[in-house]
């Protein structure tokens, strides 16, 4: 029997990865398209997907990581569309119903977070876990979330990237970046938040630049916020600033000392090496992650 | 053909409840213990419950929610013990295995916050839910989870009370109570930390009393933290500080002011009156809460 063929697209709000593939190590073809208006976007990931049907046969199911805010719940009215959000046109657009219009099979649609966690769930660094958070921290900070054996929606999805952290302003006088909450966590750590603070772009702040020390402690303190609130196995790190090799021991290092054993697994008092990792996928978690989600809905 | 009886545990620090019944409105017998040893006070329990077996018949299930950190983890060597805890004697304490040498029958073994909070999805305030959160704030701070339809274990189980919150010393220079983190969640707001800080035990503080002004900032913080990160459709908050009337509204208005509209939910932004709750068991959640879980072990 030939293997079912899945159409995954991790939409994020400068690109779009669409790609089709039986799974992570069968990607038949992959394209990245530049994130203009909901209808230019997705009328090019819909030719995509269309002359890929052409050479390889029909699609089994599509599956849609999108940026949020977004409804991700069958039940609701909104279901499969993105949310008021400062992104100008994208607000209230159904974008799950346009991709409607040309296929006529299954469509999954969860965030990029959610659905970069099914990746890893499913091929990378979370494989057999069955609580785990994804966090991504690049321009902004998102986090999705696989609980007791489901992908997290509750009553919407989270937004892990807006928790209030600790913020001592003596040491740190930057007021935050965030336009809802001025210094909560994506305020006060996120690649827009640390261009403002030191005025010059993460990427070019050297690796013993104190922005580090100071970001390492911002990201700590958060992991262990989660880590108390929702019990991961496994916390993953992803995006350009939190994929960065050298912040990785600090964040272990600060986020064990704020624990400081009060969670009783050797997992964070001895082996935090493997309890706060990188994406086994690398940046390709939240396209894998949409053909998972795809293989799941088919 | 008859109902089936189950028995159940609210195993507490100072008190342990045992009661005996079909379901939360056919409970035949109930006794309150006072927490010494474990030995002792299984013991005592055990009594109760072979004393309702000669009364009533066979239990066929027992449900034991208890004080934790613990570990509910069936798959685990410790499965059923009492982790390290400051309570003198009842470190790695088998307290399951206590329970079986004089019980043949299922035992459901979980914290007392996640048994609370099975009580509410059972017969209370979080019925119909399948994402929500128990939070009880007493001398100490704890929560349990029920997350897409199953209570929330993850790594071991959550322990809520210990999250960072933003401090301002300016404004509140207490350091805080908690012997592991000084001011996170619990060291900041339990009814420890509120008679440590104010020099009077929490009853004693009227209503119009300015701690309360402060205690719900900081509660608004957590249920805000919790509330991007876990998603809940639902906050139930319980215990001696938690239950107090005069300081829901407070709390409620400022969570809302917290997420500033960033969770687009109406329930949010227009119903948190139905968002924050109080447990719709009152005292009894965590009692009837063992008799959820031994209902789902039998």
């Amino acid at each position: 029997m030939a293997k079912r063929l899945f159409g995954g697209i991790e939409g994020g709000g400068t690109k779009f990865i669409c790609a089709v593939g039986a799974d992570a190590r069968h990607i038949l073809a992959e394209t990245r398209i530049e994130t203009t208006s909901p209808a230019e976007t997705l009328r090019r990931a819909t030719a995509f997907f269309k002359e890929q049907e052409e050479r390889f046969g029909k699609l089994s199911a599509i599956g849609f990581a999108c940026f949020g805010p977004l409804d991700p719940n069958p039940a609701s009215s909104t279901y499969g569309y993105v949310l008021p959000t400062p992104k100008p046109g994208w607000s209230n657009v159904n974008v799950v119903g346009m991709l409607r219009e040309s296929f006529d099979v299954p469509i999954a649609f969860d965030t990029d977070v959610n659905g970069a966690a099914l990746g890893e769930q499913r091929w990378g660094a979370a494989q057999g876990l069955d609580t785990f958070i994804y966090l991504t921290i690049g321009t902004g900070v998102g986090g999705g979330a696989f609980v007791e054996g489901s992908l997290l929606h509750g009553l919407l999805h989270p937004e892990m990237g807006h928790i209030p952290l600790k913020h001592d302003i003596q040491k740190d006088p930057f007021e935050g970046a965030c336009p809802f909450h001025g210094d909560c966590f994506e305020g006060l750590a996120s690649g827009v938040a640390l261009e403002k603070r030191w005025g010059r772009r993460a990427e070019t702040l050297e690796a013993r630049h104190p922005a580090w020390e100071l970001e390492a402690e911002y990201i700590a303190q958060a992991l262990a916020s989660y880590a108390m609130t929702l019990s991961p196995q496994r916390i993953i790190l992803g995006g350009g600033v939190g994929s960065l090799p050298h912040l990785l021991p600090l964040i272990r290092q600060k986020t064990r000392e704020r624990i400081n054993g009060y969670i009783q697994s050797a997992l964070v008092t001895e082996r935090i090496e493997s309890y706060i990792v990188h994406p086994g996928l690398g940046n390709r978690a939240g396209m894998l992650g949409a053909i998972a989600l795809a293989e799941g809905a088919a």
